[in-house]
């Protein structure tokens, strides 16, 4: 069979949680919490599936669930946005970054991503007959060289990809960015796609979404997820907010993709979004505290500590402790130190010669936070 | 914005339950149940989402649940298949068949199907940049003609698309059709994808499945859903069974569709298989007796029942009632009569003029299916 996706293999996500299982290591590799969700989510849960609906929700998502996300949108970022047209409840962030790439992309169209990118992205471009091009984030702050984004921006480009706060260097983009991008395509036939979906975990006042950017919001197609504001990786609930033009195309994609996404779930997490609007407030403050932790905890250590403004990753620098690249070092760390980490490179293209980096899940307990950078320490 | 998926608009399935809930008619379009599941496997999903895991699965799905599904296809066709290269969990069998299609088809590609087909077949294959065939299929009896197969096959035929037991018109497959269509294929570069999410509700004995042909079975991908044969299509949990090559391709489309399925629900599902073993083998008596209600309650009505050999899906000519066209006549029922069914014209690219038949369907609870049958009678 003639392979679509010839070089793509197995997710290092994957592989680094297998391995960290079979060698026993503390596994903060995979983005993913390992403690519980909050139990009044869960209580909602298991009451809708036990007396309510178990079949399919509408294709958009459940009303309630829409709604829902219309009032969490207004409490944060002060923005109406139309629950019946322009919010689509997905099968995770995963199937909304998959749809809006499969609804946007022609083949032949150019697509601009930054480089460290999350998996994902390219994947879904090439099945839509796209090509990617990609600018390159330098550590240590990993920001836009904006020159060079309008160098490569061409005739054939339809779609830039944006993920912030950043996966994997933690980075968030402030409104100058966000206003630089604006002003190379706000004269040509582009749209963005903007992964948020860490967008309630950033530790400092600048981070901004593109709901706050009232008109690139018009060209966009911004995406989140419940996996990650309500530590449920595993629910697969996912949302995208788009202009009803960009919102038809992508449904369109959606409809056929798993048409509609777990009804129970759905209902509980809009009940939960309605009973205690706080908790994606309170989200920051929560990982802030874990950050400080591992940060603390590193200190003394001779890992080199790069900032951490959101998400729940934190970098690390290696160079004064070993000559290997990033994969030979990550796979002597579970070996022989007992931690799992993801090497950098592997969110790269081309990874920049030297860089030595690995990231670090934090979504951690404090007491697995604190044992695993007590093994780092000792390096 | 330019279309990728010009024609498609809003599904059938979704107008028709929006304008029953609408007009308070009973929902006879949509297909899905509308009485409860088995109470243990709702309190097995509350219980793993109350203690258990609900963070990412594997990609592949749960293992336990890939050799829960590996004893299912054991016990019900005496079929080893391998749980870890040959079973994949999915969300939902709509993702299962997109992944296939976006897997196996290239631009240009040649897909031959059967019309009336379920709608996300064509949509899928158009974005993967295929071009679909149609044999169509004739009432009463819906069945191939094979010379016709033959002589739409080309050089460029990659992939056939076949769905039994069928969606809209309920007959089964024999061992003389996958025969057929094995001579057909065997000497050339095609593969099958068999839509089979009905597979367990069936009400006759030839019925086969291509897991029984020992060697269609090594070109095919077959697919399933636990929403159908568990009565909770609100779940999302399929899954797919395809030799060791083609499913490698087809993990490198699903690992960036949707990535994984639901937790919970594939550890309740996985526990279900292995405790109430029994309960796929009830579930075409189960049905069959619902179908029966249904066919009794419309016998001395002006409708003509067509044979109904498996799903939960019942077809009825209309033609000694109204000369309406079959859309035209549902929004009739609807409004008149206060039943909805769906019209079967929707099935097809080029309807055959004249036909006119609607869909009902059965899974509901029986005095449900005798209260519409009375007012369906009544025409
Ligand atoms: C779906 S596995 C990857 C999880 C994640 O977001 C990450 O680790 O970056
Ligand atoms: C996903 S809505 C369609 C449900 C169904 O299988 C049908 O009614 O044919």
């Amino acid at each position: 069979i003639a392979s679509k996706l010839p070089n793509v293999g197995t997710t290092i996500f994957t592989k680094m949680s297998a391995l960290a299982a079979e060698k026993g290591a503390i596994n903060l590799s995979q983005g993913f919490p390992d403690f519980p969700a909050d139990t009044r989510l869960l209580e909602r849960a298991s009451q809708a599936l036990l007396q309510g609906n178990n079949q399919y929700s509408p294709m958009t998502g459940l009303p309630i669930l829409r709604d829902a996300i219309g009032d969490l949108i207004a409490r944060h970022y002060d923005r109406k946005v139309d629950p019946v047209n322009e919010i689509t409840v997905t099968s995770g962030a995963s199937e909304a970054i998959f749809d809006a790439i499969s609804s946007l992309v022609h083949p032949g169209d150019e697509v601009l991503l930054f480089d460290p990118a999350y998996d994902l992205y390219e994947p879904a471009v090439q099945l839509a007959g796209g090509v990617c091009k990609r600018v390159v984030l330098k550590a240590p702050a990993f920001r836009p060289d904006w020159t060079e984004v309008d160098t490569l921006v061409s005739d054939k480009t339809r779609l830039v990809l944006i993920n912030t706060p950043h996966n994997p260097t933690g980075t968030c983009w402030q409104n100058e960015d966000l206003e630089q991008l604006w002003q190379i395509i706000s004269t040509r036939d582009i749209h963005v796609l903007s992964d948020e979906v860490y967008e309630f975990i950033h530790f400092q006042t600048k981070s901004v979404s593109v709901h706050q950017h009232e008109l690139l919001r018009e060209r966009s197609v911004i995406v989140s997820s419940f996996g990650k504001s309500f530590h449920l990786t595993g629910w697969k609930v996912g949302y995208v907010v788009a202009p009803s033009a960009l919102t038809r195309e992508l449904r369109k994609v959606h409809q056929f993709v798993t048409f509609c996404t777990a009804t129970p779930f759905q209902q509980a997490i809009a009940e939960h979004l309605n009973e205690v609007p706080e908790a994606s407030a309170e989200l920051a403050g929560f990982y802030q505290q874990k950050r400080d932790v591992l940060r603390q905890a590193l200190e003394g250590s001779r890992f080199t500590l790069l900032p951490c403004e959101g998400t729940y990753f934190q970098l690390l620098d290696y160079s004064a402790i070993s000559d290997l690249d990033d994969v030979a070092f990550c796979e002597h760390l579970i070996e022989q130190v007992g931690v799992a980490a993801i090497p950098v490179s592997v969110f790269y293209q081309n990874p920049p010669t030297g860089q030595k980096l690995i990231r670090l899940c934090f979504a951690k307990d404090e007491s697995t936070l604190i044992v695993a950078a007590q093994q780092l320490a000792q390096l």
